[in-house]
């Protein structure tokens, strides 16, 4: 079982609001092997919308959103007064990792457990870090070819799947450990970190554009920028990054909130206006092809097998997870996830060991309306 | 006034029909100079919406909406079983034109009597085809730079406005005139149809793909394909206009409605298939370069004048019906519109006599979208 840290006598959360939380449906009770723990819906008792409450009323707290900058020139000044490191954002999944009792979990944003990460992170994390600190929690992001929710590839990470611890928090407080103490625990454990960009002045914009053309230029997300002195962070995304997720999603076009695709776009044509880029052919044609590439694959695979969607593979550590995995997804999967009724198969070669899981997730917009449209059927806009 | 046709003895809307369907907010009553109608915000006594009750009761029927098809492979042999003619679809608005007393007046889609059209209708359409035939309704699409309505250009109209009628209707019935007849009238009166592109079968599809790719060359909209001998009627656009929309509408990405957007890029993407113009680069680019530059102005706009908005220019006959078109605006114009204060002013040189508006449509949410993200507010997403 866990030892509270010396002096941590504050407790997360007391059962009667808990147990009143439950009752008024901001929060519920989940069950993965042998914790129980309850995710919140709502806030509750001052803590925010995808905390969970532990063993013993603890709280893992849920992570803020991230604020975001589309102008370096007026948004650095305005957000930030005193120097800030710049960290490369990953796209990714956030999860949040901790020890409760002898074994290790990570959760969801929303506050579930991911089996999926749950079971993979003892790959990449080495869990000395938790006797070290048995209140600490990871907040990191898992990404690669071969996540179960996130689709196209991470500049980050070519092969499988790659975690990168990007804030440390403890149990019952929300706000993130000093940059120095994250940046120490994560040297003496070896911890993956997102590569680090420099530290810069608000004052002095030109060094972070040049470093942010760079990282452009290879196809990165962008930067999540960390005040030294304080808690504030600002993320900042690059406009090649814009059109990725355009070129990834874009077999999703009727499926997805069509904020996915305006927003990208306004955020590339405020990038593309501050660094002087409008009007450049390449960035135009890398635009268009965005959009028709996802599509055009969508029109094949309607005319070929009558739907459209898009596979994943996931790798597991245990059988039992990923038996865990494919419940949850049953449970909680929207857009109509099948799970390959083989799965999970055992890996054999480099992979021996570890359990796949195939699913495909099936976009029911698309699909019907490219059905409609091929069949020849008229439509009424 | 006018004089019911020989044998029409059947009227539109009994009086009874006409006061209940006001009382239950289902028709408006409506003044325009001196003529006093009705337009039907829903279906009513069997008229659709749209349609209008005329003094006496008469009705001038909606215009229906056109069903569209996206794959002329599938879509003709489904909607057509015989000979069908192709015309020109004009990327106008429509509108539906008649004489009532002794004035001619055109009606909006919506019912409302268009000060506009109404104005300038007879600098394009000979008055008497109304004493050939009092009953007769002509349907009209208006394009051209200079309409209140519309963004960018028509492939058809260069320069002010053209008036296109592709169909014609009687009072009180919801039917169209058969092609014989409206061609019949069309050539005495030297009525402006759009272009006529032959005559083809359902079953034979190729000559019709050819002349639609000639027209996707020359950038016009598409093709409305009406039946000879039933009132089926199917509208096709050709790729190239989907990306023109796009290009026109970009500064107004976050103000129409998304499916603006999308519906156009799904049309696009199964046109390309259906040609066999997918990966096509110049297509690319043309895509890429529509989305950017609608937005690239709307950001110089938003930091050179704090808004982002859409110029217009139109010229009336009639002084009373400038006045009355900026009336119009103001009761019904959303998405912001502002009329010049100094309009109406007279032309002068060749369009001297005409009597010129100027407005301007703001675009609310680009407004304020860029004006927040341009002085480095922080945003969530």
């Amino acid at each position: 079982m866990y030892a509270p840290a010396a002096g941590a006598i504050h407790w997360g959360m007391d059962a009667a609001t808990l147990e009143q939380a439950l009752e008024q449906g901001r929060a519920r009770e989940q069950q993965f092997a042998d914790l129980t723990s309850y995710r919140l819906l709502e806030s509750v008792g001052g803590f925010a919308r995808g905390s969970v409450v532990l063993p013993g009323g603890r709280v893992l707290p849920a992570y803020p959103s991230i604020a975001r900058i589309q102008s370096l020139a007026a948004g650095l000044p305005r957000q930030f007064d005193g120097p800030f490191h710049a960290e490369e954002k990953i796209d990714g999944f956030n999860v949040r990792i901790l020890r409760e009792g002898d074994a290790i979990y990570a959760f969801s944003r929303g506050g579930f457990v991911c089996p999926f990460a749950t079971d993979r992170v003892p790959d990449f994390i080495d869990p000395r870090v938790f006797e070290e600190d048995p209140e600490l929690i990871l907040c990191a992001e898992i990404a690669g070819p071969d996540t179960p929710y996130m689709e196209g590839t991470s500049a980050q990470v070519e092969d499988d799947i790659g975690v990168f611890v990007f804030d440390m928090m403890r149990r019952d407080h929300a706000g993130f450990l000093p940059h120095a103490k994250t940046r120490g625990m994560a040297e003496r454990f070896a911890l993956p970190l997102p590569p680090q960009h420099g530290r810069f002045h608000p004052d002095d914009p030109e060094p972070l554009r040049e470093q942010i053309l760079e990282l452009d230029s290879r196809g990165v997300e962008g930067l999540v920028l960390k005040a030294e002195d304080n808690g504030v962070r600002a993320k900042y995304v690059t406009g090649r990054s814009c059109i990725n997720d355009i070129r990834v999603c874009g077999g999703q076009l009727l499926d997805l909130p069509p904020e996915y695709f305006t927003h990208r776009l306004m955020r590339l044509a405020i990038f593309l206006t501050e660094h002087g880029r409008t009007g450049d052919p390449e960035i135009e044609r890398a635009l268009g092809r965005a959009f028709l590439e996802g599509m055009a694959d969508a029109v094949a695979s309607s005319e070929r097998i009558g739907h459209v969607g898009q596979h994943y593979r996931c790798r597991f550590r245990e059988h039992a997870n990923a038996l865990r995995f494919i419940e949850h997804m049953r449970a909680t999967g929207g857009r109509h996830v099948r799970v390959d009724p083989a799965s999970p198969q055992p890996e054999s070669g480099a992979r021996e060991g570890y359990w796949r899981v195939d699913l495909e997730r099936r976009f029911d917009r698309m699909t019907g309306t490219l059905a409609s449209a091929l069949r020849g059927d008229s439509q009424f806009d």
